[in-house]
C-alpha cells in the first residue's frame, strides 16, 4: 500500500503568532477505472485497497453482481514498472456484467499508465488560469468570520445532516450561505448566489464547516476565489491544486488559531 | 424554499430502552439540471436556492463562464402547477457555452417535470431487490462494534481529513475497514474486499464514521448489508430507500445511545 500520509511544511497561526512547521496531510490521488481497457470511471481517492476500490464501486454501481462475473482485476503497467502509482485499475468482465455498464463518458482519460495526482493538476491547470485577486486578510479577521459560521446552519442545528459554505467580504457585510447535504452542492450554491448577484468573487473569501477535497479547491479557484478556509483538513491534491492556481488554503481555522497551507502572503507571511 | 426539515418517526435507544417519537431529518432531493431542455445532470441535494446550484455547478464545472452566457434559468412546469416539488431546473446558454458541456450521460433521464425524491426512490427499487437477511442485533453489541470504529481511524488521527466504513460480523471476528478521502469509496473499499473474501453480506453490519445519505444507503442495499449504523444522521432520502428495501438504518451511534429510522425488528424492536 502507497503511504496515505504526506508531510508538508505548514505555517501555524497560534496565540497571534505564525510559526512555519512540518505537518502531516491526508493523500489523496487520482484512481482511473478500466472495463476491459476502456476508461470507465475516474475516483479521487485515498492511495490503498485499489483493487477493492474498483471491485466494490462496480458492484454498488449494479455492474457486477457477482464476483464470478469478474474475470481479472490487475493495475496497468506496474509489471512493468514497479514505480508507477497503483492509479489505474484495468478490470476484466463477463460479456452479461459488460453489458451493465452503460453509456458513461470520461471527460478526461489517460492513455498512460502512469497517472498521477501531479499530471491530473497539470492537466486542470492548463484550462483554469490562477486567481488574480491580490486580498489580503488578517488571521484574527478570518477567524472572526469563519466564528459566524455555526449562525448560517440552522438545518445543521435541528439533523446534524448537512454542511455549509459562506462566502463573506473581509468587513462581513456581505455573507452569503448555504447548507447542503452535500459539500459540493453547498459551495455551488453560494456561488451561483454570489453570481446571481454580480458580487467579485476576488473580494471574498469562503468559509467551509467540513474538509477540503480536490474538487472544493477547483470550485473556488474557478470562481475566482483569494482564500478558502475550512473547519477540517485538506488533502495533498487540494493543496497541490492551490500552489498552481494561487489560492490561500487554511484548514483548522477554530477558535483563536489555523493552519495555512498555500500562499501565506495573504495572510500576511511569507 | 421548500422545508428542508421532515418530521419523522425515530425509535430512540436510551439508557437500556427504546421509546418511539418524532425526530427532525434534513430532507435530501433530487435535482435534475437541464441545459435547453436536455437532461444534462442530476445532484442529490437539500431543497432551496435550487436555480442558484444549478448556475454555480455549470460555473464550477467551467460550462458557465459568467453570468452574461445565462439566457434563462427556470424552474420546470412549476409555471403550470405550483406543487410540483421544484426538483427540475432548465438554463439555455449562448451557444458558446452550451458548446462546453461535453457529452455526459444521464443513467435515469425523467420526461415529467415533477420528479420527486419518491419517484427517484421507486425508480431505483424496480432495479434492486430488497435486503434478504432476516439478522438481529442487540443495540448493545452494535455500539459496541461501533466504539472499536476509531482503532480502524490511523490516518484520520493523523490527518483529520479522512472518513471510515467497517463491516462487521455479531461476534466482531470479522471487522473489515478502510478509511478514505470520500465516504463513497470507504464503502466501495470494504465492500470489494469482502466480496474478494467471499463474505456473506447478510451476516454483516456497517459501520460509518459519518452521514447516511442516499447514495450511502443505496450501496448498503444493493450489497445485500441488512443493517446500516453511522456516527451521524441519515437523509429523508436515505430513509425512503431503506424503508423500500428492507435496510435497517441507524444513526447517531454513540456511547450508550443509538436512533433507529427504519425497520427495527432487527434492533429488537417493532
Amino acid at each position: 500500500m502507497s503511504d496515505p500520509l504526506a508531510e508538508l511544511p505548514v505555517w501555524r497561526y497560534r496565540q497571534g503568532r505564525v510559526q512555519e512547521a512540518p505537518d502531516q496531510v491526508v493523500m489523496e490521488e487520482p484512481l482511473e477505472i478500466r472495463l476491459a481497457g476502456e476508461p470507465f470511471q475516474m475516483l479521487m481517492r485515498l492511495p490503498g485497497l485499489e483493487k477493492e476500490l474498483a471491485l466494490g464501486f462496480l458492484h454498488t454501481e449494479g455492474i457486477v453482481r457477482d464476483l464470478a462475473e469478474v474475470i481479472t482485476i490487475h493495475f496497468c503497467g506496474t509489471a512493468t514498472d514497479p514505480l508507477l502509482p497503483p492509479n489505474v485499475v484495468d478490470v476484466m468482465l463477463t460479456a452479461e456484467a459488460l453489458e451493465r455498464r452503460g453509456r458513461r463518458h470520461l471527460e478526461v482519460a489517460y492513455s498512460s499508465c502512469g497517472l498521477c495526482a501531479k499530471e491530473a493538476v497539470d492537466e486542470i491547470c492548463r484550462k483554469v488560469p490562477p486567481v488574480a485577486s491580490t486580498l489580503t486578510i488578517e488571521p484574527d479577521q478570518l477567524l472572526a468570520l469563519m466564528a459566524r459560521l455555526p449562525e448560517a446552519q440552522p438545518v445543521f442545528k435541528a439533523t446534524g445532516g448537512t454542511h455549509a459554505v459562506a462566502l463573506a467580504s473581509l468587513d462581513g457585510r456581505v455573507f452569503l450561505s448555504a447548507e447542503d447535504v452535500g459539500r459540493h452542492n453547498a459551495m455551488d450554491k453560494v456561488i451561483g448566489r454570489a453570481l446571481l448577484e454580480k458580487r467579485h468573487f476576488g473580494e471574498l473569501v469562503a468559509l467551509l464547516s467540513g474538509r477540503i477535497s480536490f474538487e472544493m479547491a477547483l470550485k473556488a479557484a474557478r470562481a475566482g476565489l483569494p482564500v478558502l478556509a475550512a473547519v477540517s483538513a485538506p488533502t495533498t491534491m487540494a493543496i497541490e491544486l492551490a500552489r498552481e492556481l494561487n489560492l490561500t488554503l487554511a484548514g483548522f481555522v477554530r477558535g483563536k488559531s489555523l493552519n495555512i497551507y498555500t500562499h501565506p502572503q495573504r495572510l500576511g507571511e511569507g
